[in-house]
């Protein structure tokens, strides 16, 4: 979630909500120095590394979801490409070289104001290990998927519909919106 | 391009680039509340709307590119979907009413930290005109698409593989990186 937005990034005045000239939605704007403070979503990006039959999960060392599994991905940083991120995500959770393929699923997350983004990748060698935000990184076939104690939903979804391609023979690229848990409460 | 970051949002105070522990790259820190103010890639996203043999366009009555054609696209907001924001900047840019069809392009642009994402869109009637931000809406065969007046890359490429795609007889989708024009100079 965003962090609040009282004061002015630029001249640090108090902001106050307000409908820009020809926008449609409130912005925080600064009376003092005339800035348009937007906020938009993230991106969150990162791959699905296969090795044979098994595929490469990650056990969270870190809030939110600690010690649930889930692929290496992570915020998209400022001047980077989509695929390099999912390539640094990879390389700083797991430690794990790989090579990526395709994008492989898009799911917005709008409640919580994201897209995650999910490539394939094929697992270069078998020298990974956890990263620092990682307790541990590990290989599983699908009969051994912790389903119970994946840590996100789209994480959840991105594996069902991989197995189901793999499993029809040839894999897609897979959009979609994820709604709301039930109990979510809006801030 | 983002605005200077200077002050923390949550209590005004000055921030200054540091080096968060754990992390890898310096973010803008509030010594006085302990705020670490992160900045990540933007969405554009829009759509690419068809009508028989021809394509909707839009010519942009502000800078950037005032006065060049572009297909109707714009920032993601917070708490949308991407699909939702496709048809949002349809219907704001151009007043057009689309059914969006598969994601058809996804580019990262780098060097300006943006991702540009266009829908193929079915225009459901020739009911378009031209909103706050736009000089003129028309429809375009391929043959006289204005290459040397289209507003930016990201859109001279998607164009490039829609009418290569439809040539071929079917449609894909496309990512890919593009890199800074010659003489960027980078903030």
């Amino acid at each position: 979630m965003d962090i609040p937005l009282n004061f002015c990034s630029v001249c640090g005045a108090p902001v106050r909500q307000r409908i820009p000239p020809g926008d449609s939605l409130p912005r925080a704007i600064c009376d003092a120095c005339g800035a348009i403070h937007y906020r938009n979503p993230k991106l969150v990006v990162g791959a699905l590394p296969e090795w044979e039959d098994r595929i490469l999960l990650c056990r969270r060392a870190i809030e939110p979801r600690h010690g649930k599994w889930t692929l290496p991905a992570g915020f998209m940083e400022n001047h980077e490409t989509i695929a390099a991120a999912a390539l640094r995500e990879t390389r700083e959770e797991a430690n794990a070289r790989v090579e990526l393929g395709a994008m492989f699923t898009l799911l917005s997350v709008p409640h919580i104001s994201q897209v995650h983004v999910i490539y394939r990748a094929r697992l270069l060698d078998l020298e990974f290990a956890p990263g620092e935000e990682t307790l541990d990184v590990a290989l599983f076939r699908e009969e051994d998927i912790p389903w119970d104690d994946i840590a996100f939903r789209t994480i959840a979804i991105t594996l069902s519909h991989y197995f189901a391609d793999r499993r029809a023979g040839g894999f897609g690229f897979h959009t979609g919106d994820v709604e709301p848990p039930s109990g979510f409460i809006p801030r």
